[in-house]
């Protein structure tokens, strides 16, 4: 007989990977990696059409392409029993009702792609849905964050009418990409409750975005079944079938099977370009101040599940390495920063950063605060700020772990996963120091691609649920990274200077009033650009007037000789 | 009849320069550089020894060596009728009685050298001469700076008792030069009233630091003769004397007459590594709240003189350039930032800086304050930091302007002098542009060699005062940079959160608290160092311990196949 096996699908913010799966031993035997054509669309579509300031989007077909191409090169000619999905969160697109993406239709829209996670131009939507607020927000600290689909779906309504209108369906990219190889829709309660706030009990909210409700779908429970890979796609890829695709889920809450996370008071963190935490526990407590939101069976069936994130994290230090290169290739570039890094003594150099360069999720909720580095000097070296930016890193994620504590949230393991985590023993060893607790990292490969399959898994049956998926394909080993005790009382001190500035009223309204400016001067100069367009009758664009120039004067009444 | 020459001396941070003046057309003929030979020592005295955090030394045999070269270059052979000298100040040194420097005798010993202007360990002792307060800080808003001279002679007196003993006298390093060329000791107004809050009627202070006014002469007003050069350096230089030594000068101050600058309410700006201030009036009014100081006749007979900077400005922008170079060469690397700021336009990049990267003078007189960027998100470039670098200097010039205004001392007039000025056109077009004052750039090479060669001309008597030395020795033609009035209500608006964030009470106390960390790490690993150095016996250095290690080991519960 044929062997048997699963695949798991991650789709990341840049690329996708998938891993194969034997069903009786557990071992992955082949992963591959898929980059997106367009990756993040930030600064113009692809026909060339300029976006707008925070802007961030996707093309949906990249997604597909990605999964042929992942399905092909893993499963043709094999005999797949389950594949699964996991996916970024809140990535939604508009589609007409037979699921065919806007963006296909009207590829000169922005409002018609991928809303991706990180696109932040939505938060001052989400800022109205808080004013009028509403019961739908009782388990998300009555805040909406402008990265979830409610916020995102509000901005489309407003600034894209005629989209909106053509929008039959408003769907998350991970649900999409299930419905489009089940041929059928199949949506998740993993999405619909934590980024679209789904209550079993009353649905989706009615009132926050009108005609909202009638472009979403019921949800099915993670693990649950979603249907079979078409005719099509079976052909497509060679796969032999039938192949049971479960409903998707988000990727930072897929990986729990994967990391030996299935327990009570567990902290998961996946620090990727983002970080994402969830915590879970079997026992609800009230929403403490500054988390994202708690579901009940979402993420996981029998806990609940508490979210919260750093919008930014590899992304900080990604970006701090491209802007300052020391080097022309890239990995070469981190290990040296890395390096330089980790031969300084904490204490020593006097840089403290606030870590928000994509805005803030606890315990702000607020895209528009950003990155702040202080205590600079003229002695003050490039690597002395990249381990600034870690330390920064590492008292956000402090900063979650105290909000939960005080909320009777208590974190007895901490377990460390994502790309971040494997490459730089250095972050999580600071993580330790920082937060004196045990970092726990998982020794397996492609770790979230294996939660996926974990699900599919569930999903067909191979397995009697997850805490058995668990034990069968997760994580046997750990590395464990212990707190050094000495470093403590130099973290402490920091990490109170931290928390005093993030908490200071007039550095976050600094923050804000920068961020407005420079949406209100792109508008202005928008506005100006639009002006000249239209008038062809040859007059001046109002630009930089001519003033602005130096002169040469004769001195004052001494001048003369 | 041999022509006769002027020969103006001024030593900077770095290096000094000369310049030959012919006494009757005013035209320079010649001007020379000499780098210091052992520049600013920061890290470790020459022969090895390291320095505490905060400490700059210069080493003064290196003045004289700058002083020969220059001297020879210009004069040999000439007919020199004066020389005359500015100096960076407060930029004290212990020496004999005779005036052998210390650094001479004890070269391994740190606190037998010049401490220049800039060395910042002197803080805690201005601090504790200010809590003691006295009418000598009466003209000082009962503040000194730790770069002042009692500063850093508390500082001497208590941590090297040993070599205050020894010091007979504690002099300004151009003092000390000054007396080294014309053979007998001959100390300046302008230093003593400005740095040593000498006054007229009461000499110095007598009890901010015991026995510092034994170690001190009675001082000279600018423009008067100190000697004339003697037999040893004619034979020396190869000039031909007899040739006038006038007292020293500060440099900023120096530079007065040479860039137009001899009028009422005018600003003279000197923006090099640091940017000093010059405010000249010739009505006095009570010291503005954060000003330095002010003395009558002392920067300028006929004028009160106020005195405002900042402790870094060019420094700066040299640090970014150097700390994330895009080019080896150093100044195609400036060339490259100038160019890509200047392309920026103002607020469409949203990044503010707090340009205290050696400190602050104006308002809050503390060198541990450090410098802040924030506004940083993912799309920051950093040309777009270099620019906010330049916006963030201009706005720290902007709250002099408008402390000195509030003070009832409006200024008319702002003159802007410095190699940066010369520079970068882009500084001044900005510092117009953020201040709204039309910025005046005085076109004449080597401006501040010069105003001390019109010093040493009023002192030889080759002219009757300073306002006809301007006539016939400065600037003729002035570079007038206009405010850009499209660009105020954007830089008011960020000027205004700069301004915001200045005066908040927590970012300072997390700057004092970073730079009071740093300088306990330090201590605290110096003593470990000196614990081992001192236990022959073999233990362990007490470092980092075991604990910081991560251990593999094996997954919880469920880790078990």
């Amino acid at each position: 007989m044929a062997k048997a096996y699963l695949i798991g699908l991650d789709f990341g913010t840049e690329s996708a990977r998938g891993v194969r799966i034997d069903v009786v031993t557990g071992r992955q035997e082949d992963s591959v990696v898929h980059p997106y054509d367009h990756g993040v669309i930030t600064a113009a579509l692809p026909g060339g059409r300029a976006l707008p300031p925070a802007f961030a989007l996707q093309d949906p077909d990249d997604y597909l392409a990605a999964a042929a191409a992942i399905l092909t090169m893993l499963g043709a000619g094999r005999r797949i029993v389950s594949i699964g999905i996991d996916f970024t969160a809140s990535s939604p697109l508009p589609t007409t009702r037979d699921g065919t993406p806007l963006s296909r239709l009207l590829p000169d829209q922005p409002h018609a792609y991928v809303k991706l996670w990180k696109h932040a131009a939505a938060q001052p939507y989400a800022e109205a849905i808080n004013r009028r607020g509403g019961d739908f927000l009782q388990n998300f600290g009555g805040r909406l964050s402008g990265e979830w689909l409610l916020a995102k779906a509000a901005q489309l309504r407003d600034e894209a009418p005629d989209i909106w209108k053509l929008a039959e369906r408003f769907i998350e990219a991970g649900d999409w990409l299930v419905s489009q190889l089940a041929g059928r829709e199949a949506r998740s309660l993993n999405f619909a409750a934590y980024k679209a706030q789904y209550l079993p009990a009353t649905g989706y909210p009615r009132d926050a975005v009108p005609g909202l409700a009638d472009r979403l779908a019921a949800p099915l429970e993670v693990g649950s079944p979603a249907g079979e890979l078409t005719d099509d796609w079976l052909k497509r890829t060679g796969i032999a079938g039938p192949t049971v695709i479960a409903v998707a889920a988000i990727d930072s809450h897929a990986v729990v099977p994967a990391v030996n996370a299935v327990h009570n008071r567990t902290l998961v963190s996946a620090l990727g370009t983002s970080a994402a935490y969830l915590y879970l526990t079997d026992r609800f407590q009230p929403l403490p101040r500054g988390l994202e939101g708690a579901a009940e069976n979402a993420a996981l069936p029998g806990f609940w599940g508490y979210e919260a994130g750093q919008p930014a994290f590899g992304d900080v230090l990604a970006w701090f390495a491209r802007a300052f290169p020391r080097d022309a290739d890239d990995g070469r570039n981190f290990e040296l920063y890395n390096a330089a890094a980790a031969a300084i003594r904490p204490g020593t150099h006097p840089v403290l950063a606030i870590d928000w360069w994509s805005g803030n999720r606890v315990p702000f909720a607020d895209t528009n605060l950003s990155g702040l580095l202080v205590g600079l000097n003229l002695t003050t070296t490039a690597p002395a700020i990249y381990r600034a930016l870690i330390e920064g890193l590492c008292f956000g994620a402090r900063t979650i772990i105290e909000v939960l504590a005080a909320g009777g949230l208590p974190t007895e393991r901490l377990i460390v996963t994502g790309g971040v985590a494997e490459r730089s023993p250095l972050i999580v060893q600071t993580l330790a120091d920082v937060t004196g607790l045990d970092a726990e990292v998982p020794l397996i490969d492609n770790a979230t691609s294996v939660g996926a399959a974990i699900h599919r898994a569930v999903a067909a049956g191979v397995v009697a649920g997850f805490a058995e998926g668990q034990a069968r394909f997760g994580a046997e080993r750990m590395q464990r990274y212990r707190p050094d005790a000495e470093l403590a009382p130099i973290y402490d001190e920091i990490y109170a200077h931290y928390r005093a500035l993030t908490e200071d009223d007039e550095v976050r309204k600094t923050m804000r009033s920068l961020s407005a400016l420079a949406s209100r001067t792109y508008a202005n100069s928008q506005a100006g650009r639009n002006e000249v367009e239209h008038n062809a009758t040859g007059h001046n664009e109002t630009g930089r007037n001519e003033t602005g120039r130096a002169d040469e004067i004769a001195a004052g009444a001494s001048g003369q000789r």
